[in-house]
Formats: structure tokens, sequence, C-alpha cells
């Protein structure tokens, strides 16, 4: 059971707190991934010295290595790695399509092969909750199919009813605790009918949160807004809503305005490992030459130690020199920027100010075109 | 000019400050390496935290990337890096040899080939001092030639007296200023008569301290002790002493208690990028799967983070799984502990005890039969 109370509103935009065992989070909130228990590039302590208030950790990769049963035994995931904070863990289902091989499903479940070994190990949502349970997850995802895109309409209903039977499971499985909770995931990929249909069947089941899932997987951000535009309507008021694997800052802006509370992605730790740095003035590349005798910080005014301490002749120094403090730094600037942006954005929903917000935003930040600084 | 004042005595060991323009600095003290202008996947001010007082830099890979003009133009090495400490810079000699290919040397100096892109560069005792001097070098080391090991008699004095001669235009090519200082470098490989000499010859041009080169380069701890038994004493009592290159924690300790004062080393970096970790039961292998499942830290009282926040079984899990925090945290810890030696050598020669530390030591940590912990 977690409590979610929204405190302002403006248009389908909404500020909020979602209160856990292990923190209070405010939303719109990104969050942070760690996939193999730890952000990787960062101590725990500088991803909360960015703002982070809960971070993300994988199923899939965790109960491969080092193993559910072994982290327990360890005192649980936030023992683990040393995140006293809430953890998100998703349920596994999107890595068996994305990372395994020779995946076999049925009703039961997910048979596959391990990408580390392959071993063939097999993942239903009863097992899938269980190590959820067994890492200690404050937010349990329910264990789905993520449907490939594209998809035909008997596909992806196939797919969406599958799932929806699987999230009954997962329900089923999950030991309600309090400051504990359990989210559904639509799916319909980018049909309002099967949309609607899962929203409705997941509402019938009854979840502490409701995510949208499938999305950010090649359809294109026009696409992506269109199937928030008709499937946040069909989600509860009351409940916190989370697009899983979104996005730039533009697509969490865009899904914000549609009423979306909760995000993560890799973009800001991925982008920082690969020398893109994010600024208001758009994504900079570190590794081009033209910074090379840069003495401006990054990101004029930024807090975060690659703007305040270094220049960004030194970033692109470190990345040419293939030093693992440019990944460091960079990661650390981004996760940065991230929150500093979900901080602009809850401040300008509270002044019901977002869509000057977005627009200030679209002015100097637009992906479509973005200049190489 | 830099000021050296001895304060404690034990036998020929000593403690003493080394006063610079960037901070003063106890001795017996270790320099963390930053070959390319960072502490390898530290952040500057963590390696402050573990006690660290003076960084080394590398004038050959600095002046090959990003250059010693530019660094210069951005404002110097200290402000580059973020590290407003002293900052010993090595001449560039032993890069030279032990990296680059084609080398040709002269009575002017080496010309060799850069190992990043194969240009041809020249380097000789002027241009050794210049560069260090763009970099804002807090302490200067002389150009030589490191004669390689092992060597006859008649190569060992060749290399040396060409050395000795790159030596003395080295300190005429220094431009002296209150607070910085340049270090001649002993050379004459495992001969005696030779050591002798190269001492002497230093002390006729005048060094604000003296390194010791050329050991560490396969001789062997046995014969490196013996070298430094007959070379200290030839060392001025009232000018730091430095054994470049060194080493193990049985090796300083030994070196000390034979009157050097400075030391630097790759090893505890290296290691910790390496999962090995150092602890007063022995060097321990992270990757050994009997870690998995130890909740214990990787050295019990230790104040790093990587002891005070995580278990053996969490950095064994980093470690497998690839990830950057594994070799940050080791690498951290390393640090941490040989920073702490030096104190625990420190505090020793006060109270007129080496001895009995290097025995409580040597007990529990006898690298010729380390157990695999």
């Amino acid at each position: 059971m977690l409590k979610f109370s929204v405190h302002h509103k403006d248009g389908t935009a909404r500020t909020g707190t979602l209160s856990t065992a292990h923190g209070e989070i405010q939303t719109p909130v990104f969050m942070p991934v760690g996939t193999a228990g730890t952000v990787k590039g960062m101590m725990p302590e500088s991803v909360k010295a960015t703002g982070a208030q809960i971070i993300l950790g994988n199923t899939y990769h965790l109960m491969l290595r080092p193993g559910a049963e072994r982290v327990a035994k360890l005192g649980g995931l936030h023992k683990f790695m040393n995140w006293p904070g809430p953890i998100l863990t998703d349920s596994g289902g999107f890595q068996v399509m994305s990372l395994s091989k020779l995946r076999k499903i049925t009703e039961k479940g997910v048979t596959f092969q391990s990408h580390l070994d392959g071993a063939t190990v097999e993942l239903t949502p009863e097992r899938s909750i269980e190590i959820q349970h067994l890492l200690d997850a404050t937010i349990t995802m329910m264990f789905d199919e993520c449907t490939p895109f594209p998809a035909t309409h008997e596909e992806a209903k196939a797919s969406m009813e599958l799932s929806m039977r699987w999230g009954e499971r997962s329900k089923k499985a999950f030991q309600s605790r309090e400051g504990y909770g359990i989210f559904g995931i639509v799916q319909g990929s980018t049909y309002r009918d099967l949309r609607e249909a899962s929203a409705n069947a997941l509402k019938g089941t009854g979840f502490d949160g409701y995510a949208i899932g499938g999305l950010a997987v090649g359809e294109g951000q026009e696409l992506m807004f269109s199937t928030l535009d008709y499937t946040t309507p069909c989600l509860p008021e009351d409940r916190p809503r989370y697009l899983m694997g979104v996005g730039t800052p533009l697509d969490i802006i865009g899904a914000v305005k549609r009423g979306v509370d909760m995000f993560d992605c890799v973009i800001p730790t991925r982008a920082g490992r690969n020398a893109r740095g994010y600024t208001t003035g758009g994504e900079v590349n570190l590794r081009n030459a033209r910074h090379a005798e840069d003495t401006r910080p990054l990101q004029e005014g930024c807090a975060c130690p690659a703007c305040a301490d270094f220049s960004r002749a030194y970033l692109h120094h470190l990345f040419k020199a293939e030093e693992m403090l440019g990944p460091m730094l960079l990661t650390w600037h981004n996760l940065q920027f991230y929150q500093d942006l979900m901080r602009i954005i809850r401040a300008a929903i509270a002044e019901k100010n977002l869509a000057a917000c977005e627009e200030a935003f679209r002015a100097c930040w637009d992906e479509g075109d973005i200049p190489e600084l």
C-alpha cells in the first residue's frame, strides 16, 4: 500500500507526493537506472546529491547475477548497494525481450537463455514477483510481455491480453505491506481500443500505481504523445502514473503535460558515458575538438562537480585520454541536469506555468535540430 | 626553493615537513600517481580525503596530450585538474624508455615516436624543464636517462654520467621561485661506486631534493635495499629523499628505515582497478568466488567508502559485473590503505618504534607468501 497525494494541477499535469517505506517522493520524478545494483560510475551518495529520490533496479540482471536469493541473504538490495531510499524494480519482461536469446513464451511465462552464460532460465509472473520481493523492492512491477513495435492489432491484442492475465497473477503473488506497492502496466501498442481495454483490466485488478509500457520502442515522439493522450485519462486520478523508459527532456515535459508522474531512462547515464552532456543550450559532444581550450563550464550555474570544478577543456581531455573520470563526471552532470529539469517542472506546475516552461525549454533545446555546441 | 625540516629520527628513518607554494607535506609521504591529469577513477576531493598531500603528474603523457602549452593556457595543471595542492612532475625520461618506440639518445637529448600517433618528438633537459614549468609543477624533476636493468658497469657508468650532465643542464634551465623546487636523480644501477659518484655530482650541482632513480625495475627487494644502504648516506641530511616508483607496503617501510622520505607508485591504483585490495591481512582478490556472500568489509575499521558502506560480497559483484564502481571503490580503498600506512609510519618514527611497526606488519603481510584471502 502506497499513499499518493496530488498537490497542484496545471491542466492534466500534476505534482504530488508518493509516500513509501523508504521515503517520500515528490512527483513528477525521474528515476536514475541502476541496472545491476549500481548507477554506473556513481557513488550512491552522489546519486542522492543530484536530487534523485528513487532509483531503478533490474530484475533480469539481478536474478542472473548475483541472484535474488543471494541479495536477500545479504540483506536486500537497499543494503547491498547502500541506497536506503526507495527502489523500483522492473519485472524482467522487457529485458527478456531485448537481451536474451531463444525465448519461448507460453501462458505460464517465459523461458529464455541467459545472456551471461547461456543457461536456460524460466520467468513467470509468480517468480518475477518473488524475485522483486527477495530484492526488497519498494515498488514492484507486474510481469508483462513487452509487445514488439510495430505489431498488428491482432498481435498487440493477444500480447496485451496475456499481459493482463499475468498482471492478475502478479497481483495475487504480491505480498502487500505498508509502504510497499505493486504497479500494473498498460499495454496495447498504439491502438486506442487496446490501451483502453488494458487500463480497464488493470483497474479491475487494482494496483498501487499504473505504468504505461510498450512505448519509447521506436514509435516516435508524436505517436507516443497521441497514445498518452487517450491512455492517461483511462487511469485513476488518485494513483501515480509511470511512463516506462522515457526519455529525452522534451519527451518528459510532454508526458508530464499529459498527466504522467514518473519516468526512468538510461539516456542521461548512457549519454554521459559517451561524452554527451546535456545543457540548456542542447546536447554537447565533449569529444569535439572545439572544446579543447574552452575554459567555460559545461553548463553555467550547474551545481554538479563537472561544472563547478572543471572546464569543458578538461572534460574534453578526459574523454580523449579515455580516463574513467570523464564518464564519471559527465554521468553526474547529466543526472544533475535531469533532476534540475524535474525541479523546474514541479515548480512550473505549482505556478500553473508548465506551458511557458515547455516553450522556453523548446526554444533553446529542440531535439529535431540540436546544434553541435 | 623548498624549506625542509626534520622533526624526529628513528635510526636512519626520519619525519619531516616539506613546505611548498601549494601547501605543506608531512614526510615520509606517499604520492598517488595522476599520470594524465587525473588519478584514475578518483575525484580530486576523494584523493584528498584519503590523506594524500601531493600527487604526481607525468611530463611524457601531458606533453603529448593535451600539450604543455595548452595546460599553461588553461591556467596550469593545478587548476586544470582541480588539485590545488602540491604536484610533482616526473621529467619524462622514464616513460620515453618504457612507452615510446624508435628512441634515439644523443648528448642533446632523446628523440622518440609518440605512443599515441607515432609523431616524432624531441625531449631535451631544457624542454623537459620548460614543460614542467608550463605545467606549473611544484616539484620539477631533472631530466635523466633511466638506465635499463641489468646493465654492465660500463653501460651504467656512461648512462649515469650522461644523466649527470643532463642534471646540470636541467638545473640551469629551471626558474627558481619561492615554494617551488627541482630534484636531482641519482643513477648508477646497482654499482656502489657509480651511485656514490652520482650523488656527489648532484650535490655539486645543488638541488632542492634528491631522488633515487633506476630502482624498482626488476632488481628485487634485496638488491634495492642494499643499493639504498649505501646510497642514502651519500645524500644531504637536510634535503628530502625520494625513491621513485616504489612500491609495495614492505618496500616502503624498508626504504623509510633506510632514510627515504618520499614515494610514488601505481601499485595501489592499478591493483584497485584489477580487483586487488590491500588489507592488513594481505592482498585480497575480490574476483574470487569466496567473497560472493561475505558480508564483512574489505578491511575492518577502514574509513574509506568501500569499507564503510559496502560488503566484500558487493565489491565482488561489481567486479564480476564489470561495473565502473568496482575500480572506483577499490582504487579509493587502496589509496586510503597507503595513506594510513604512511600515517602509521610517521607516528612510529616519532615514537622511535619503526622496527616494531615493521615486524608487526610483516607478521601478517609477508609479500613472499601472501595468502589468497
